[in-house]
């Protein structure tokens, strides 16, 4: 298959057969995440790869309402490993401060989701299915101590992989007319933007399972492996928040920026705990 | 060709044809982009394709020392976009505060490197060859103001693209085996460390020509397409810190720390420009 058509093809998939990935595939992923670019050829990625039951079973813990963490046969832990090289520059008599340098942070976590991406189309191409967890920075003590990760190590994205039980139909976007933009960014009209978001997600519906089954088909495939709590929870809080259109429910009850606001603080001491210091 | 053969064989090119890119081909680039994995669905992604000379230029002269940015046909500017959500929300009489929030920081950037990784692949199986730039955020505001964006609107990374005039040969790297880890992070042995990078870098060789050549082909190719400095400046700044070791080159000379962790107000303020007030 030509790459393009795999591209357009993919899904991120949440249901796998429990199938053990064979070695040799994962020695592939591996191999392509060490390949990826990097800047300046730094390299600070780490990848840790789980397959055991404790390794998964751990991941299902710390990583709530995602059943498909536990159920993944292979998770890869993306890092950024700033550990090895400033240990580098230690034995060396060299100074290394890349970890509280904003610009260090950039360049860095570009590296590790350059590699990650290049496993996600790379196993697709190898017949697997694989889905992004970015809940993986917010439990990263829990993950740090578990996975036995040193300081100026920080685990930033989690993908969970595996021979797919069902592949998700398509999910709704929004048109690559809207995404790219020629010669110079275009701001949409206020009506093209409204039209863009409304095909995007479609008429909105009072019936809350027609809508998951619609645009977030994650709810209804929490549900079937046993999870039911994120789509009595999302109904709850659609019914609480009175929702009544697309862009109510992406921002009050999927995507509430109020929340996340809250936990900048907290955020930015998980990266402190794990040695990185680069947000002043 | 399979897809593993293409990431493992896949380098940075910067060294470009002037044939400019087919009208077909950025379009598949674009849609690529449009459909590559976004947290939640919520795409906050815009890339701005740049093939005219006006804008080429303006970048060329916005990023210094690095010829192949004016000299690549195609330019790819991947933009976290917040504006159009933000406009989508206050339309529809929601509130969004993602631009002031880190965790929607760090997946919407996580979403603006798959975009740019699955170009950065399709690019290659379409014969095409590209580089990373990564120091487009440090002049975002020039960027910003040139390209038309609006506030809420960061251009984090750009790619530069363009049929090869030249492949480079491999960069040294670092093995699979000391990026993987299995179920378990291992740190390295101070003796394995030590070991892992002199295999990398081979011996340090006090001809600065002959390492550039083995380990920053970038200086050199430089160079060749008319910008000396980068090769004198290193070559200066090696003779001034009597750099001995790779490690010294690499942290005194290459990916200096010291320098950046001095930046970090600045690029902070710049996102702030930007509307972006998400690490506090």
């Amino acid at each position: 298959m030509e790459l393009y058509d795999l591209v357009m093809r993919r899904r991120s998939v949440r249901n796998f057969r429990p199938d053990e990935v064979p070695g040799d595939i994962v020695e592939k992923l591996v191999n392509a995440a060490a390949s990826a670019p990097t800047g300046c050829n730094i390299q600070p990625l780490s990848v840790v790869t789980v397959q055991e039951a404790a390794g998964r079973a751990k991941l299902g813990e710390m990583i709530k309402r995602q059943p498909w963490v536990k159920n993944a046969p292979l998770s890869m832990i993306f890092c950024l490993d700033f550990w090895r090289l400033k240990r580098w520059a230690e034995l060396s008599g060299v100074e290394f401060r890349g970890h509280d340098a904003f610009s260090h942070f950039l360049l860095a976590y570009a590296d590790v989701m350059c590699a990650a991406q290049t496993v996600v189309l790379l196993a697709e191409s190898l017949g697997l299915g694989s889905v992004y967890v970015g809940r993986l920075p917010y439990v990263a003590d829990d993950a740090r101590e578990y996975f036995g990760m040193p300081t100026y190590v920080l685990p930033l994205m989690l993908l969970c992989l595996g021979y797919p039980k069902t592949v998700p139909r398509r999910v709704p976007k929004l048109p690559p007319a809207v995404i790219g933009h020629r010669e110079q960014y275009r701001p949409l009209s206020d009506d093209d933007l409204r039209t863009a978001f409304d095909e995007k997600y479609g008429a909105f519906d009072g019936d809350a399972r027609r809508y998951f089954g619609r645009v977030l088909g994650e709810a209804l495939e929490a549900e079937e492996q046993g999870e039911g709590e994120w789509l009595e929870g999302s109904r709850a809080r659609m019914a609480e928040k009175a929702v009544a259109s697309n862009a109510e429910f992406v921002f009050k009850v999927r995507y509430r920026a109020d929340l996340m606001v809250e936990t900048n603080a907290a955020a930015i001491d998980i990266f402190k705990n794990a040695g990185f210091d680069c947000f002043r």
